[in-house]
C-alpha cells in the first residue's frame, strides 16, 4: 500500500529506522499523505516492509520528536500540519533530526530561484561611449557639453558651507532647504507647479521617488495601471511589491481613458512625453484624466522624466499643475538634465503624503547624501543649471531634426518627431523585423540603440520597435549611423 | 420594515429617487442587507415610503447600473457581492452614480492612518551641537576632529577622475572598483573578513544594506529574531515588509542562543558590540551561534556598526569572518567613522546573494551616487581614513574613560564600560526612574542624551535606561554633564 512511498534498501549503510524516518518525512513535506486520515499504523507498516515493530515505532517516535507527526489517542499518528505551513520548519526539523543533509555552502542561486529580483530592465553597456562610434544611447549626458568648471566650483563651495551647519543636522527629518527652494523656483515652476517646501521630498533619483510612491499608494494585490508600451522598471517594482499590473493601451495622445484604466487603483503615466513613444497628452485629455480619476477615487503617479528638456517655449503643463483634488504624485529627476550619477530626484505631493514618504525613506536609506544636495542647490542657485539646460536643449533640438530627417529618408513615416522634447525618438521598423537581431548586426559596425520590444506586454509581436537616443551622439555622425541601421535591416535575416 | 434604513425627507432638495438610491447604497456597503435574500421589492418599498412605483424602479435601475445590486429573474434584486469585496469599487460606483460626495482634497492623513510609515526611531535634534553644551549624542562625527582639507582634496580629485570614465558607465551593474578594493583591503580585512569584489555591494548607508538584506532573506509572515533590547529601525523595517519579529533575550555575552532564537528564520545580531548595551559576544558563543544556525538552516544578518572604532589592538573577529556555510550577511557603514551625511554603507555576502541585492538595489534607487563612491575611495586609498579612524578612536577611548569614571562616581555599578569600543555607553538608572522625564529636565540645563526604553519590547518596565554618546562632547565637559544628570535624577519626580 505504501510501497511507492516507503521502501527498505537492505544493502544501504543507513539503518532501517532512519530509512523509514527519512522517507516518511519527505512524503509528508511533499503532501503525499492525506491530512485527515491516520498514517499507516506501526504494525501494518512493519508487516509491509518486513521489519520489526520496534524499528517502525522508533521511527515514528523520532518523527514525533522532530515535529513531523502528532499522535492522537486511540487513533494513531497524523501529519503535523504546522510542518506543512512552514517549509523552513520542516527543513529545520529534518536537519535537526539528521534526515536531511545540508550542502557545504548555502546555494543562494537556488534560494532566489523562486523569487528573483533579477528582472529585465533598460541597461546600457558600461563602455557605451568608448565602444561605439554611433551611440544612440538614451539618458546619458554629453561630457563635451557639461560645464565641468562650474560644477567643480559648486562642489568645492559645498564642502565649505558644509563645515558649519551640515555636520550636526539629522537629514532624515529635513532636506537641504536651499535645494528645495531652488527646485520649486527653477524647476517645478516651469512645469506650472506651485509647491510649498513641505510638499517636496528629495530622493535618490527618480527611481527612488517612484518606488516610494508605489509603496505608499498601493497595497499588495491592488492594481497599478501602466501604459503599453511603457516603462519596464515600474512593472518590475510592482512585481517586487506584490502589486498587480494592468497594461493600458495608448494612442497618439497618450493613455486611452478606457474602462480598464478607470478600474485601476492607481495609474502610472508619462503625460508630457510618453515613455517610450514620446507622444504628448493634449490638455483636454489631461483634464479628462483628472476628472475621471477623481470620480473613481483613483491615484495617479506622473513621471515627468526629462521634463526640463522641452523644445517649446510654451511648455505643456504638467498634470500635477492641474491637480485640484490632490490625487497626483509627481516624480521628477535631475538625472537627465544634470548628471545621472548624482542620483538627485524629487517627489511632489500633498504634505501629509510627503510626511509618510519621508518616514518610509528614512527606513529604506535614511536620506540622500547631504553633500550632493548642497552641490546641486548651488549649481541651481547660481544659474548654471538653467544655462546648461538651455544649452543641451538647443543641441538636442538640432540633433532631433537631423535624426528625424535621416529616419524619414530611410524609414518614411515610421517615426514620430518628439513634440515635447527630450533625448530620444521612437522608431517602428517594418513588421517582422527583429530589433534584437538588428542590434547585434549594427553593434559590430559601431552602432548602438535600445530595443523596444520589452516595453510592450505583447513583446513577441512588437520586436520591430527601437528607441534611438541622441543625447550623446555627434550631430554630424547621425546620418551615417541611421544609414548603417537601414542597410543592416535590408541585409538582415529575421527568419 | 426598512424604515430604519430608508426614509424620505420630503423637504430635502434631493429628489426622492436619489434619496432612495443613496440610502440603499449606503446600507449595502454597511452590510445591512442579507446577501442571500432579495432586497425589498419595488412595490413593497413604494408602499412603505409612500412614493410612486416608478420612483423606486428608477432608483433600483440606477443602483444596478452602478453595480450595487443585481437583478435575478423572477426573484428580484440582490446585493452585488463584488461591491462588498472591494470598498474602493463601492466608493467609485457611488461617486460615479453621484450618490457619494468626495472631499475637495484627498485626505492622506486618513488614507495612511491604517498603515503609517511614521514609526518611532532614533532621532537627534537637528541643532544638537548648537543647542546643547553637553551633547551626549550618538552617531555624529566631531567637526573639530575631521580632516576637512584632506576630504576636500579627495572631493576635488574625484571631480577630475570622473571626467573620463564615469560619465558613461551604468553604475547599476558595477560599483566604483577602487572603493570596493579599498573597503576589502582597509576595512573588511581588519574584521578578519576575506572578500572577493563580487561579494561586496555599496549601499546608501548601513540602513539600505539592512533593508536589502531583510527584503532578500525574508518573505512576509516569516520571523526575524531581534535582540531585546535592540535596534528599533530593524523592527520598523520588518513591520513595513510584513515580516514577524521575535524579540530575543540577551545577557552579558550578547544574544542568548535559546530555543526561541533557533526557531526564527533569520537572526539580526550586533555581536561586536551589541546595540544598545555595547556588550561583546565572546568567540565561543559566536562559534556556537554559527553551528546552531547552520543546523537549523537559519540566516544571520550581522550589523557590525562602528566596527572601525575599536579600542583593542586585537579586535574580536566579526561573525562573518568565521562563516563557513555562507549564511551570514554582513552589514557595515562608514557613517560612524567618516561622515554620516555621505551615506556610504556596504553589504558582504555570497556572490549570488550580492547579484540579487544589486538587482533589488537597482529597482529601489539604481545605485548610490558615483561621485561620493569615488571621493571616499580616494580618502581610503590615500590613508586619510586610517589616520582619521586612529585619531577618533584615541579620542573616544579617552572620553570613554572619563565618562565611565564619572558614571561610577554618580551611578556606581550601573554602567558597563564598552569592551569593544564605539561611541556610546549604556546606563541603567535606578528602578522607577523615567529617562524621558529626566531628559526633559536636563535639556533645559544644556544636556542631551538618548532615552533607551524604546529599544526594549517591554518599554514600560525599562524606562530607566539611557544611552550616552561621547563622539562629539568635549572631554573636559563630561564630568559636569554627568553631574547634572545625577543631580536632576535626585530632584526628579517620576510619580
Amino acid at each position: 500500500m505504501y510501497e511507492n512511498m516507503i521502501s527498505i534498501d537492505r544493502d544501504a549503510s543507513e539503518s532501517f529506522q532512519m530509512q523509514i524516518r527519512r522517507q516518511i518525512a519527505i512524503a509528508i513535506v511533499n503532501r503525499q499523505f492525506a491530512l485527515h486520515r491516520p498514517l499507516p499504523s506501526i504494525r501494518q507498516l512493519a508487516a509491509e516492509l518486513g521489519v520489526s515493530v520496534t524499528t517502525v515505532a522508533l521511527a515514528y517516535d523520532a518523527l514525533k520528536q522532530d515535529g513531523f507527526v502528532e499522535a492522537r489517542t486511540r487513533s494513531g499518528f497524523y501529519v503535523n500540519q504546522d510542518v506543512l505551513a512552514d517549509p523552513a520548519l520542516a527543513l529545520q526539523a529534518g536537519v535537526a533530526g539528521g534526515i536531511a543533509a545540508l550542502p557545504d555552502r548555502i546555494d543562494y542561486k537556488e534560494f532566489f530561484s523562486g523569487r528573483t529580483f533579477n528582472l529585465r530592465h533598460v541597461a546600457k553597456p558600461a563602455d557605451c561611449l568608448i565602444r561605439f562610434r554611433y551611440p544612440f544611447v538614451c539618458g546619458l549626458i554629453d561630457p563635451s557639453l557639461f560645464p565641468i568648471a562650474s560644477w567643480r566650483e559648486c562642489v568645492r563651495d559645498s564642502v565649505n558651507v558644509v563645515e558649519v551647519g551640515n555636520w550636526a543636522t539629522d537629514y532624515s527629518a529635513v532636506d537641504d532647504s536651499m535645494l528645495i527652494e531652488q527646485l520649486i523656483q527653477r524647476v517645478l515652476s516651469k512645469r506650472g507647479i506651485v509647491a510649498h517646501p513641505d510638499e517636496v521630498l528629495v530622493t535618490v533619483g527618480g527611481q527612488q521617488a517612484l518606488y516610494l510612491a508605489i509603496k505608499l499608494l498601493l497595497s499588495p494585490g491592488e492594481t497599478l495601471g501602466v501604459e503599453d508600451p511603457g516603462y519596464p522598471d515600474v512593472i518590475n517594482m510592482a512585481r517586487i511589491e506584490g502589486i498587480d499590473v494592468k497594461r493600458l493601451a495608448i494612442d497618439r495622445d497618450g493613455l486611452i481613458l478606457s474602462g480598464e484604466a478607470r478600474r485601476c487603483r492607481c495609474l502610472f503615466v508619462t503625460p508630457s512625453h510618453q515613455f517610450p513613444t514620446t507622444v504628448t497628452m493634449p490638455l483636454d485629455r489631461k483634464l479628462e484624466l483628472l476628472k475621471l480619476s477623481k470620480d473613481m477615487g483613483q491615484f495617479i503617479i506622473e513621471d515627468d522624466y526629462e521634463a526640463d528638456i522641452s523644445f517649446n517655449l510654451a511648455q505643456p503643463r504638467a498634470l500635477k499643475s492641474l491637480d485640484d483634488w490632490g490625487n497626483v504624485t509627481y516624480i521628477g529627476s535631475l538625472s537627465k538634465s544634470l548628471l545621472p550619477g548624482l542620483r538627485i530626484g524629487y517627489l511632489v505631493a500633498d504634505r501629509e503624503f510627503i510626511r509618510e514618504a519621508r518616514a518610509l525613506r528614512h527606513h529604506i536609506i535614511r536620506h540622500p547624501p547631504v553633500n550632493n544636495q548642497r552641490s546641486v542647490a548651488l549649481f541651481l542657485q547660481r544659474g548654471y543649471y538653467d544655462r546648461f539646460v538651455a544649452k543641451i536643449t538647443g543641441t538636442y533640438r538640432r540633433r532631433c531634426e537631423v535624426i528625424h530627417e535621416s529616419l524619414e529618408d530611410h524609414f518614411p513615416g515610421c517615426s514620430v518627431k518628439p513634440e515635447y522634447g527630450g533625448g530620444s525618438i521612437w522608431l517602428r521598423l517594418p513588421e517582422g523585423a527583429d530589433a534584437r537581431v538588428l542590434s547585434d548586426l549594427v553593434q559590430a559596425d559601431g552602432v548602438f540603440f535600445e530595443t523596444g520590444g520589452f516595453t510592450f506586454s505583447d513583446e513577441r509581436n512588437n520586436r520591430n520597435h527601437i528607441r534611438l537616443g541622441y543625447s550623446v551622439i555627434r550631430r554630424s555622425l547621425i546620418p551615417e549611423g541611421i544609414g548603417k541601421i537601414s542597410r543592416a535591416l535590408h541585409c538582415a535575416d529575421f527568419g
